[in-house]
């Protein structure tokens, strides 16, 4: 009577945005959703695709390292393709498409409801003469340098809990309130730009706005003033410009220990609505 | 009267060498040395495509990031264009090729035979979890996880001068003797096992031989006693795999103080023939 018992199952994984249209399935699209879920069918040899809940629902070009998401299995199709699972998915499916790890999840955990908070990373090369050629699928390279203290001083100014509709693609009856927790930049060893952005939630589009307001003070062409400016207007501003997608991923993706996690998962439904991430 | 001055001017370049057939201009393929050569010339609005001398001919696939050559040029054409020069190589190149400097080289600067060492890199992923698809194009994904410890014991067998004929492709008229002055691997931040090459110079595959004769080692199928082996034979092994190129990369060239560099290049030409890098 195996047959009825369902297993939630974790999966992490990893994707190079370039050749995906975003994560959500979409018809006659390539989608990091679609291909996952069409290839971890087969791997578990399930009569059909499985249906995928995840924590960040990616733009086309975007890339993650750190996503996860979850899929609700039968639990005897598991049981007997678990061993194999991993590697199965290694042999499977596309080079741009890795998932690093694949197993039962905690009782409560939900790959979207249960998160604390998302990290993403946008890469900026600011210096033509270090552009790397071999970086420049996730990096964007401008073409002046940026003062990463300026872009830090107004980037310090939009922290915390504020309705951050200014740098959102409006959804009906969606909020748009949401928590940043960091929003920093720092040189790496290669003396590229790597923002630091990290929020309960993101909605559609955020972070490639905050970035794009932020770009004009380390260019020196606004004040460090401006960005909070633009959010405490609370609507769209089309001065702000929204950076492409390539230097952007989402690189990590923080769930709370387990026995809060059916808690946080509550909470969480509670006060955002279907559609974001 | 300037027309007859020649000015030595060094390149310092990156490149994606997927794209590329290499570096040496081939007719009917896109080559290194023929995008640049080709650019160079309509840059500083030559009549005909630049002569360019290169530092390391990478083979077909491999990339760069330290690459250095040299052009010599008519002084006033690179008079007139000299300022401009870095900018406009930055617009006319491909995304993947970057020119990060260019300027008059110090008397007595030869980039191939005033060269020092050589330092190439070689990237091998081999925890299948911590494949990093943003990474793909310059990283090995190998399938089964590598004893670095035994990988560099083998390694420091080889070090120093040695007839490298076991590991190369052999050239007529051409010396296979060469000074391994580092081989070891590391473990960076991510996981990644990155193999450091360092020598004089390189014989045609020869990096990539060694990698492939240290693998078998690290995976525990020969001892770490066998490339020192197949090294003294001196004559090329079939047992020894070479690795694919997208895992390699000329990270560095190094050159002498100024007032040396002509007396190297006298040096190194002497105990060289053409062919080599």
């Amino acid at each position: 009577m195996t047959d009825d018992l369902i297993v939630r199952v974790r999966v992490d994984l990893s994707y190079d945005g370039a050749g995906f249209s975003g994560w959500a399935a979409q018809p006659g699209r390539r989608t990091v959703e679609g291909v996952l879920s069409e290839t971890l069918g087969r791997v578990l040899r399930l009569p059909e695709p499985v249906r995928l809940t995840v924590a960040g629902r990616t733009d086309s070009g975007v890339h993650a390292r750190g996503q996860v998401a979850h899929a609700d299995l039968a639990a005897d199709a598991w049981a007997a393709h678990a061993d194999a699972a991993l590697r199965r998915l290694s042999r499977a499916l596309p080079p741009d498409l890795r998932v690093r790890s694949i197993g039962p999840a905690p009782v409560g955990f939900d790959a979207r409801f249960s998160a604390l908070w998302r990290r993403y990373a946008y890469r900026i090369c600011d210096d033509p003469a270090r552009a790397d050629p071999l970086r420049r699928h996730d990096t964007l390279w401008h073409p002046r340098g940026l003062d990463l203290a300026a872009m830090n001083e107004a980037a310090a100014l939009l922290l915390d809990e504020h309705d951050f509709a200014a740098f959102c693609r409006k959804r009906e009856g969606a909020t748009t309130v949401r928590a940043l927790r960091t929003l920093e930049w720092e040189r790496d060893a290669d003396g590229v730009a790597v923002g630091r952005v990290v929020a309960d939630a993101f909605c559609h589009n955020m972070v490639r706005a905050l970035v794009g307001a932020l770009l004009p003070v380390g260019e020196g062409v606004r004040p460090a003033s401006w960005p909070a400016e633009v959010l405490a207007a609370e609507v769209r501003n089309p001065a702000v410009g929204v950076v492409p997608p390539h230097g952007l991923s989402l690189e990590e993706v923080r769930y709370p220990d387990h026995g809060l996690l059916a808690a946080r998962a509550v909470l969480t439904r509670r006060v955002r609505v279907e559609g974001d991430a």
